[in-house]
């Protein structure tokens, strides 16, 4: 690298060079290579405003990320979890090449520090706690996500308006089919038959719980706090003339009451927060009839950590994905039997993948509806969200559950899998 | 009741009977009426030397126990747990009825006070010390159970000797079926293949590693340190002409050394104690290669709890069966990735029944081996272990792992069940 000559150009482009000192184009430089170091050298050139190049020495790379200003460079060099990813929103990062990859690498980079939490961690789950999920505290959460408009995630997630890990029976499923194969596995580990009463907890836009009255002739109470989401599934249950079989109850799971044959609950654990895990079992337990059954789906990790302080703060505020381990401090205290637990990880990488194909090829919609900096924004929490299953930094689990002593549970899991 | 008149019996009977207080008839009937009261009542009829009978009032009895002396009585009131154990086992109590179902009411009966570690529990915790799974320790322990000979777990166990959890992929199948067919579901979860490397953790009598080689065409390394297992497994290796692919090394998993595509551990966990797990995890994850699967099948529970002390004590030293969390705590510190947890507790009940029923027909020559105390000892110890699975008081895990970031994992289960 030449960062003399190249420093000239940096002073021209950005006009705050210092007046002494190292030259700001090698100093900027020296920050970002200590960070690729550190990131164990991926194939990855920084190209700065000023034209310096920051490529590794061993790799041809596959990955151009352009930074454009030096205010810029020094916020992603202090904080890059953070301030990476509002650069790339804001346009004052831009990547050429796969996001997802680069992401991917990133996340492999990150994988031989995970296991502790850095300081930084603590600090992050200390300022969490602004976003508690207390009764009011998920409330506010629920509402930044899931309220911004369901015209936006009708653009991207399909027929079934399903926001949570789809089931692929074969890589060759359309997204609907395999958000209906989700639909129906969930039901058959549960056994879900005619008549069966059911309470889910984080209905979403009340897929699943349409599909269980009309498929399997369940009754089927659906918790959810999402004002939009609870608006659209009641339209929805009304249309399908499902309204006599389902109830949509804006309220929190907490809330719940009564007994039922099946408990069910996709995707909300992640919003639930780890101090309520226990509560959440109690509201499991004195929810079940003698021979009840759950499911809870929920994105979870092979070790306790925060989820990626980036999406914590802009895209799902006080969010957390569990460990298995952690996700037993729902079931143990209440002495809650695990019957099954299936990881589908890579299905969560398909699903998502048919999501940002779908999100890109609506962007300028999307633009409308917003601006330039959230489709930025919701491009790179999907792409991220791929390279986090695709890599193993995330999990999904489906966990199955009974009482206690309940003994009219399947021998095999047979039938799952017969047609 | 007419405690007064019976107590004349009593007095002759055993002739120890105070000179003053309460009668001593009054006073154990007294006792063992709280037992039961305590246990929720169940229909059981204590009926004492001096032919004094202690019933519940609301229920016609299924079950008689006869207690042939005062100190009896009297130990298995203060300490019930041990002491009716020990006490069955010397023929000074009798049971007559249904052995099962008796201890099954009482598993029920103590399920309610389950989930908090007693007083007892805790010194039990601080007795059991001295049964700790160290190096030399678990030798010990283990030779304690598994090295008492050969031909008496041939006349119970079946051909297989296989001395864990079959699977029943019906209820039909027979013991030698569902045994062979545990071993194609451990090796259909690992996706065994030919020329694959397995190390196996507690092999028993050698019939998984064999089954490995001679099905699957797998090279296999087993360890166990029970000195009779290995002597019998080597033999059966040379018999069956794969001693150039099975080798049997008498050594403790601690010491496994080198690098595999399967690590396998089917009933070793309930004797590793808990804490020697996260050393357990770090021998998984060091002798797994990049896309390396382990499968551990172990019995466990719903929550943390101690194993029936009198099992601890008299059967199985230094055992422990742990709950899902628990088990966590090998996997997540080096960050194995959890790909499926099967609970296949009702195997197990099946898989007991039927070596009940072996040993139970084999019981002369089990006395012949030993003594009568041992007989109803055994006897006691599996009728006991079928209760604990039917009740929902023990669980049976397989978990199936992988390394953390391993992709080349089945999209679905489908594979284990297609024939």
């Amino acid at each position: 690298m030449n960062a003399n000559s190249e420093s000239e150009a940096f002073t021209d482009f950005t006009g705050d060079a210092p007046a002494s000192g190292p030259t700001p184009g090698s100093f900027g430089g020296r920050l970002l290579r200590r960070l690729l170091s550190e990131l164990g050298d991926p194939p990855v050139e920084f190209i700065l405003w000023s034209g310096e190049r920051i490529a590794p020495a061993s790799s041809t790379p596959a990955i151009k990320i352009r930074v454009h200003d030096r205010a810029t460079l020094l916020r992603v060099v202090r904080d890059p979890q953070v301030q990476f990813g509002d650069a790339y929103a804001d346009g004052r990062v831009e990547v050429e090449g796969d996001l997802i990859e680069l992401i991917g690498m990133i996340y492999r980079g990150m994988a031989s520090t995970e296991g502790k939490l850095s300081l930084r961690a603590r600090l992050a789950g200390w300022l969490r706690r602004s976003q508690r999920n207390t009764l009011a505290g998920s409330r506010r959460n629920i509402h930044h996500h899931y309220d911004i408009g369901n015209d936006f995630y009708a653009l991207w997630l399909g027929e079934t308006m399903a926001y949570t890990c789809a089931y692929y029976p074969s890589t060759a499923a359309s997204l609907e089919q395999a958000q209906i194969a989700k639909m129906d596995h969930v039901c058959r580990k549960l056994q879900l038959k005619a008549g069966d009463s059911v309470v889910e907890a984080g209905c979403g836009w009340g897929s699943l719980a349409l599909h269980m009255a009309s498929r399997y002739g369940a009754r089927v109470r659906a918790f959810n706090i999402s004002r939009e989401q609870v608006a659209y599934a009641r339209e929805q249950a009304k249309q399908q003339r499902l309204d006599d079989r389902v109830e949509f109850i804006q309220d929190d799971y907490r809330n719940i009451s009564g007994r039922y044959d099946v408990f069910a609950s996709i995707g909300m654990l992640e919003h639930v927060g780890r101090e309520n895990y226990a509560e959440l079992g109690r509201v499991v337990r004195r929810s079940l009839n003698a021979a009840g059954r759950g499911l809870i789906h929920s994105i979870g990790r092979n070790r306790p950590g925060l989820l990626h302080p980036w999406i914590v703060r802009r895209i799902f505020p006080g969010a957390y994905a569990p460990s298995l381990g952690e996700m037993m401090q729902i079931f143990e205290p209440s002495g809650l039997s695990i019957l099954d637990v299936e990881n589908i990880r890579l299905h969560y990488a398909l699903t998502l993948r048919h999501w940002l194909d779908r999100y890109r090829a609506a962007e300028d919609r999307v633009r409308k509806m917003f601006d330039d900096t959230f489709v930025r924004m919701w491009r790179l929490y999907l792409a991220g969200s791929i390279a986090g299953f695709e890599t193993g930094t995330l999990q999904l689990f489906q966990v199955l559950f009974t009482t206690p002593d309940n003994n009219r549970i399947p021998l095999t899991r047979q039938h799952l899998y017969s047609s």
